[in-house]
């Protein structure tokens, strides 16, 4: 059997979660607002402690809405290397939202940077023909380190420099349960002072589709103007808004994953893996030879990924205690 | 109770489909292609007569990316008056797909423009620094006309005009079920000659959340990519797949709303109402004052909507012909 | 001897431009503001009685920097038809700036339209997910239907009219200068309620390159960062703008232009051609075929052009009375 | 006196340049092709050894014109740390052109990566949902660092990667007449393997406006489009053009500057600066305090500019050896 970790995207909507779309209250949510729709995003607007939320069908347009609103043509927009907006959207921060992406190196931990160097990337004053930096986008927790949390001092440090240098900020929190949970603090306590948040539904809590962006009431009143503009505007999504209501009381399992994840890469270590300790459920694992690692580990029946020049596991729902150590029994054959 | 006719967007999805959603086999669409998905994609790929076919969030994606694929800055592209591309996109037509719009007058028909017209809208020769056109957008059926429908031999006129004057064809067919139906023509039958196609699995077929954009194999790989730089790439998406497999099956039932929209006109007007007859679900009515009408409509408990000045209503799946004789007896005693 | 009647475009610097040209007192205009550019801008805003104005190298250029900083993706603006913002630059207004265009037809008179067609323009309130009208960009003379003049009172009438839909306005005046002197009114008369006024300085007052456009100090400012943009902020551009100021000083000689105008019409309308009589330097003809006709005046040395199914003489500068009496004389012979 | 060593854009047109534009030959360039613009795009095609040339207003929109017909969305293109089109040019690669910006840090020298950066910046085979690495962009010489040069056998190895990867080649060539002039080499054998070149005329060659953007014959033709687009079209360019012939008879001239920027460095490191030995036309010096450095030397006339945290002085045309003398005197006396 194959044990698959790519990525926490591949989970699949379990049965309570299918009966809860197959018994879905549904309407028009593009002339009425569905009420499901309405639940959903009222609940998550109050996990996430601002006033108002949006269902988007991808944490991709939940990112993409936020920056559209945040930027114009001329600004210039901060986040740490290897942030999704920067390396996994094809470039529509730019090209759709109007915004020149200036990388903030890790200059502290994985997927860490200073409030030095966001300082220093905004710099001082600009002449009228020079870009405007005008956006701080934050992820937690951090993809393309390797799951690294960003605990709220550390954020909220970064929040207030940002503010004091005249910037907006976003939260990509595409897996900021997964943050929460590894933290063992509510996700209202990691959106302290971010001006728009998205949260995926899909990834580690299992919904098939969809993800929320959020911030205050006008915010969400004009993203759902530019979701429609995207073709993100959807009639019955109550169907999908169920999953993810579902999805919601499914945060805190989320510790198993993260225990999965420490039990692989203590195992990777055993076997003489170069393996960073996981700070939630992504471990990633330096080797001489990526491509041939991934094409050994598809032999043995074990999907992984390719991260930043490193191979990438993720450790989901689907996938149980035992699945690991299978997966530490095949690699120890080898 | 109230009866919706404003759109056949209202539709909701009956326990068949909900029971097909909650059946589904799914997979991670964006990494693997669900095999629902996969499933759905080849059926409507047969059914329009077109090499390949690609779900998305909605109709108006679906237009986007044909556009955005057809189109760059510097065309200019050809849609009747009142066309949904034209009025009811926010203008994306123009700013994400690069195109200016020029309208064509209906000179033949409701919805319908001659081939003279055609041809005197692409014009001669440019200058390099003139507009080209590059495009024609068809709609069928037309819905700012009240769900007027194309034959295939004025079809196949306004495509080999358009071929000879060097425009690319995008169809859309959000309501091309309904025009199949009304001519007794399988809907193949009316894509001839169209690079691209949109249909929709939401509107009179019932389906929650989904249309398809359709054409050659390789303008699928593009739109693939297209659809996940907007967003729309979804992850499990086979659940709403499923519903949409369920939705082609229904596609005769829309007989009964042609059925329902002749009852209805019937009946306004011989309660004196300047209604034009209808050729499949959507009956337009010109009134003295259109927001004192609707307002009259909602106070007795009917809903409809403005279209072009006109009141429009729509008939669906959802509104029997006893709730059709039910508006008819509540005007009556108006 | 060719003459050139196609455009007021193709007229050259006289020697008084050219000694201005060579004598201009020049600055890096980029980082300091040069000099000659800062006395033109603040004699065009006071010719214009607006605060401030900004030198850029195209009409076409100063009607996208103010659609640029009116519009925003999903918003709609009209134009009479035919307009330049319309036809003649390359769909800028829409790919570009962002706003979807609405034609308005010419219902009082060639190049006219009236204040009831803007109001059901406008219409009523939208849902979220509709257009919002947002410019009403005019065009004084208008140069599609032949160079007509729209009086002070039409223009208030029109100006009070969009300002109550909440429309900002602007104003192409490309040839600005030919409705004042038609007129007999400062160019001032005629900008009245415009937010931003564009104007050029080629076309009849024969400087080589360059146009303005103006408004408010705050659009100025921004203005000048969209102008750096696109690449149109110039380093030391007092030697246009020293020609510039010369053009100024010639905006009484365009009588000259318009007596040539009415002495070319009424000669071509006793030589039986359909003419239109002419309200400034423009004078269009309806031919039965308009390729022939072009070819024809070709064969004879006299260059015209076409102008929306018309043909167009222009007259300019660089063609004097006599100029006209041989193109009448070379039809006459025909 | 103040000496202005802020840039070599502040250079203004000597007495020969202002008679040539008094007496050049001109036509409309939009309609017909001035005719001294047709003799400067065949002069410069020539130059850079590549078959056509376009006159443009700057080198903004040179860069911006061919990084729009180069680039497309979902493209990531490769560009040197501070390049001109990541930092000076607003943005526009990215939201006007389409392009994912992405950094090669110099690992070389100054300014210069090596083939190793630039083959591991394009990395493998990207997904579907991947950017698409499509070009690489160059400076020669290169501003941020100092006036760095790239000498024709390191740009010959980095076109060759470039192309081995499928990648295009645009040239920044703004200074590429102080590259030329520095190795000894004709222009054209800085240009081998380019799609694309942009030049200036102004800056070190002393022309007021203007720049030039190079390549195919099918590249010039569409981008003569691409800059009526953007409002660069004008009309009786030649008066321009007259100024850039001149210009590119002083490309020799340039070595007086670049000796001239030998002899302030030399002079600052004996004042104890801490300065690079120049390349060409620019020095830059660390300081321990960048804004007390620039508000002191203002003090004492003399204005230098910021440049990546650096002070930079740049000699041109309208600075001799003895200011350059004077500028030392002054520090000296300080």
């Amino acid at each position: 059997m194959t044990i698959d970790l790519r990525s926490d995207t591949v989970t699949t909507p379990d049965e309570r979660m299918r009966a809860a779309m197959a018994g879905a209250v549904v309407g028009d949510d593009v002339l009425d607002h569905d009420p499901t729709m309405r639940d959903l995003e009222e609940a998550i607007a109050e996990l996430l402690g601002v006033p108002a939320a949006l269902w988007v069908p991808s944490g991709s347009m939940g990112n993409l809405i936020a920056l559209m609103l945040h930027l114009s043509r001329g600004d210039r927009f901060l986040a740490a290397t290897g942030s999704h907006v920067l390396v996994n959207e094809l470039g529509t921060a730019s090209w759709l939202a109007g915004g020149a992406p200036s990388e903030l190196a890790w200059d502290l931990a994985p997927g860490q940077f200073s409030v030095e160097s966001l300082r220093a990337a905004v710099g001082g004053a600009q002449p009228y023909h020079g870009l405007r930096t005008t956006l701080l986008s934050l992820e937690n927790t951090h993809n393309a380190s390797g799951g690294t949390v960003t605990p709220p001092d550390r954020h909220a440090e970064l929040v207030a420099a940002a503010r004091e240098a005249g910037l907006r900020v976003h939260l990509d929190g595409a897996r900021l349960w997964n943050a929460s949970v590894a933290l063992g603090l509510p996700p209202a306590a990691l959106t302290v002072g971010a001006d728009t948040v998205q949260v995926c539904l899909s990834k580690g809590l299992g919904a098939p589709v969809g993800s929320m962006v959020a911030g205050s009431t006008e915010f969400v009143q004009e993203a759902r103007r530019v979701r429609k503009m995207l073709g993100g505007g959807v009639r019955q999504g109550g169907i999908l808004a169920a999953a993810g209501l579902v999805a919601l009381e499914q945060i805190d399992s989320l510790a198993v994953d993260h225990r999965n994840a420490t039990l692989l890469a203590d195992g990777l270590a055993e076997l003489g893996w170069a393996v960073t300790p996981p700070q939630t459920n992504i471990v990633i694992a330096k080797v001489p030879d990526l491509a041939e690692t991934l094409a050994q580990l598809q032999r043995i029946g074990v999907l992984a990924g390719p991260m930043s020049g490193y191979v990438r596991f993720v450790t989901h729902r689907d996938v149980s205690a035992d699945d690991i150590k299978e997966v530490l029994a095949r690699l120890d054959k080898e």
